[in-house]
């Protein structure tokens, strides 16, 4: 975790959440509840940013100032909107390629997924709030540069987002080990969005059942799965091969 | 760095070098070379066991015992040798396919393309004995249990390596920014070995030239390069799409 994304002590977590500074999560010390506590809590709330209750001991480790029972984690980048990655796709004159991240954890992943994106020539990424890591320092360092240019949008249901997408025109692809076909076996020339589920979980079911596909990866070995950066990037340049 | 890998103390390193176990590498103290430190040097070297000259404080810190000045890491796992490859392949009725990694240094890259080399069914990987990352525990860790059936060779010389297979038939491609055509222009169908180079540095020259053909991945973005795991898993996916 770099520092210098911390922001600890209840006054300037205020100040930062009423300036509009973006936060990805504010990490309370258990049993803290009361006055201006409660004021962040509330504003946190309003925000529909995450709170996450921990012991002090780990606040103490992150923090080097008086952290008062509270530190705010900001965000590294400037998230964009849907709008912005429309645009960059209209702008090429592709049709939309979207990757959309239900609940990656790992910022090595998604750091890893955004330089590949970037790479083959993606036009965004779509994570949620919740349960996702955000645009952190490492997820920074990780991207080699790529979040300098590839938007990456926030929502906070990412099947609302998939009807968004829907209704202009994307078909939404999901990986998935019990999808019925091949990847490859897909025309992927369209507009398109691509979901990668969790690590661990993969795809919620929720999410799964609004995917208009669900596509698979031969796994010939006994290893049975991909990591999730490398699945995704197996597929991205499927796409991007379809589409030369 | 897991220390049940280390083997810290000049007459256990010497059991160890007699015994016949797998060492990595060996790492002295700076200005270390008397008495049983020379014995330690003349048998890496006959066995070509790398030799690193490091600050004595980071074997201090490395160690829990008395380390004496020297401290050897094992192999986490049992190097195979070319056959084993290539009698994997006649098993299965399939055309050899080989992963040559020509000085991956980042254990996570060695673990994640060990992954990946496994589901998409590679036969096997060439690593050279210098200047290459090992089978760390580390590495055991990243590639999630592929360590325990990937068929990894350990070479002195990779150029002499690629001769060799060559000489089973087998078409070797380089992957290169420079290279001539795409990786899915080319038909990947029969008996490859495939080469990455090192995470900075690309291919090295001699390897380069020995190589059949230079294959490029498209870069459609500002970031110029991959990641070196996921140019392996691209490409090895699209050896395992044609094939199938």
């Amino acid at each position: 975790m770099n520092k210098q994304n911390l922001i600890g002590g209840r006054n300037p977590i205020i100040e930062a959440l009423k300036s509009g500074r973006e936060i990805e999560k504010i990490l309370l010390s258990k049993g803290e509840n009361k006055g201006s506590i409660k004021k962040i809590v509330g504003m946190a709330k309003d925000k529909g940013i995450p709170i996450q209750y921990v012991n002090k001991n780990k606040l103490d480790e992150m923090a080097n100032t008086n952290h008062q029972g509270v530190i705010a984690i900001a965000s590294a980048y400037k998230y964009k909107t849907l709008d912005d990655i429309m645009k960059r796709a209209e702008e090429r004159n592709e049709a939309p390629f979207i990757i959309i991240l239900d609940e990656i954890e790992d910022p090595h992943n998604l750091g890893a997924i955004m330089r590949t994106a970037e790479c083959a020539g993606a036009h965004g990424i779509i994570i949620p709030k919740r349960r996702s890591v955000g645009l952190t320092s490492t997820v920074a360092k990780t991207s080699a540069g790529a979040i300098e240019y590839l938007p990456v949008v926030k929502v906070s249901n990412i099947g609302y987002a998939i009807d968004e997408l829907k209704n202009k025109g994307l078909w939404i692809y999901g990986a998935d080990m019990d999808g019925e076909d091949y990847y490859f076996d897909k025309d992927l020339k369209g507009a398109i969005g691509l979901v990668i589920g969790n690590e661990g979980k993969g795809i919620g079911r929720l999410v799964k059942e609004k995917c208009d596909f669900l596509i698979k990866i031969p796994m010939k070995g006994k290893v049975s799965s991909l990591n999730a950066s490398v699945a995704t990037s197996v597929i991205t340049y499927e796409i991007l091969r379809q589409r030369t």
